[in-house]
């Protein structure tokens, strides 16, 4: 099973720095004051794609060589790491085939069909989504990028935690969401190297805390039909995400639903940015647990800002 | 009638630069493939207190003597400008007198405050307003700090395009919002200074466009009971920021409400980033003169991001 390194993140960041942007650090001086913390932001959500997804899927399209290139790759998804896979591939000029359950809302569907992927509709159940990967992957020859269990896409989502130790120095703590656990393998992996002092730690919904039970049973569980708002964190780890947070992170707090939406309401009130809920669930972990958190310097990756502007939950 | 020059917006810019948050330049590739045009967002809806108001009133605040600064500031507004001032007054240590009309949203009299304002409630009229400012000026010998008609208010907002050049080059278009034409001002003055060959255009709403009709017919004109979504542009111009749009703006553009909305709609998509109606309007401007704007380096400086989450336009 491989494990991505430090030196394949540093090797992520300069492959993928001509196609990503370098995202701001952005921090509240009022959030700071009512948390007692001074906590940084990583903006992903201002992300192309507008999340981090994007990091990872631009490392694997651009991690294949050409003749691997040249059949395009293919994943199963109806998320962001759809759309970023879309968006890599149309920029390295191969195709990219999408299969997407057909209960995926409209807005979805066409914005990963305006990247100019090849879409395949599937029932929406996980054996559906496989069985037509599948068969798209042996008609074509493409590639198969898996949202997270995948060795170039943890690197690739590596570099933001990169670019955070780059813009401020002395960090406490380190934190990410964690779902399929992607961002905090790679988020974990890149702080441990640069910055072995700083703590790395997760936030998860109390309502799909497959990583949280495994973490600290030492065993490894996966969710079974969670239910969150937090709709980007519903997946479970993979064997080789498990491993690497095992190994690297220091802790998983988790979150209410209704301090999600708090978290989540602040920070577009406070920040004036716009965050999908998953992106909030380190704060609301945070905002569950002052004491830990006082007096801390403490990024957070923000993880997207894909949301329904017509279905918010604050109002 | 003091007109402030590139030397005050340069001195506002080291007075105040401890104080604010030097606002990143976003974009998006998705809108300008769009709109055919190469667009930058001067962020001031990720400015302290979330506008581009806080850096006029720093300039403002900080520029007063200690002797002159030991009476506080007062003003009468219930917007952007009374928290900006507000702000800037408790950074300095000194009292802030704020004058509220008592039908301001709640919302609006908490955040000010918040800052630690001392707020006067009147009657929502015009008169009440003076009056009551008048009352609390005699009563506590503060420094009246009108919202855009004062030229350290006018060199502050300046600063904001100052920025904008230091972070990017060749800019072929700048371009502002006018309410009352204190961004407007000191955008102009900064732009014809250090790049005479950008072309300063503004952004008006179509039912608000006192600045438009003044700019065009050459006699100054005031709004009468304006209704337009982009509630910080109310306001008519005054005498001074007239004189200064005449001399250094090359065009003002109107835009329809539903342009407004959509714009205001395209950004929070597309950028990830919350910006109120008023933000909107150069873009909507733009989105309704393709023509002029096709292929156009732009920058458009970004008013502010507070709203009510609660009330949005687009649902």
């Amino acid at each position: 099973m491989e494990i991505p390194t430090i030196d394949d993140i540093l090797k992520a960041h300069k492959l993928i720095s001509p196609f990503i942007h370098k995202t701001p650090l952005l921090s509240s001086k009022s959030i700071n004051q009512m948390l007692g913390a001074e906590i940084y932001f990583k903006c992903e959500n201002l992300q192309k794609v507008g999340a981090f997804k994007f990091r990872g899927a631009c490392n694997s399209v651009f991690s294949l060589t050409d003749e691997q290139a040249k059949n395009g790759v293919a994943t199963h998804s109806s998320g962001n790491h759809a759309q970023a896979l879309a968006l890599a591939a149309k920029m390295r000029g191969i195709p990219a085939y999408i299969v997407v359950p057909n209960n995926a809302p409209n807005v979805k569907k066409k914005a990963i069909e305006g990247y100019g992927a090849e879409v395949t509709y599937c029932e929406p159940t996980l054996k559906a989504r496989e069985t037509t990967l599948n068969a798209v992957v042996e008609k074509t020859g493409a590639n198969f990028i898996h949202p997270y269990d995948n060795p170039k896409v943890i690197a690739g989502q590596g570099t933001a935690a990169l670019e955070a130790f780059e813009q401020i120095q002395a960090i406490d703590i380190m934190m990410a969401p964690v779902g399929g656990g992607g961002l905090l393998s790679g988020t974990s992996i890149a702080s441990k190297a640069i910055s072995p002092k700083t703590l790395v730690y997760a936030g998860e919904p109390k309502n799909a805390d497959d990583a949280f039970r495994s973490f600290y049973s030492g065993e490894f569980v996966e969710s079974s039909n969670p239910k969150t708002i937090a709709d980007g964190l519903l997946t479970s780890l993979s064997k080789r995400t498990y491993q690497i947070i095992k190994q690297n992170v220091d802790a998983i707090f988790t979150a209410q639903e209704e301090t999600i939406v708090k978290a989540m309401q602040l920070i577009w009130e406070r920040m004036k940015i716009i965050v999908e809920p998953s992106s909030a669930v380190p704060l609301a972990a945070i905002m569950e647990n002052l004491e830990t958190f006082k007096g801390k310097k403490i990024v957070i990756i923000v993880s997207g800002g894909n949301v329904e502007l017509s279905n918010l939950p604050f109002v």
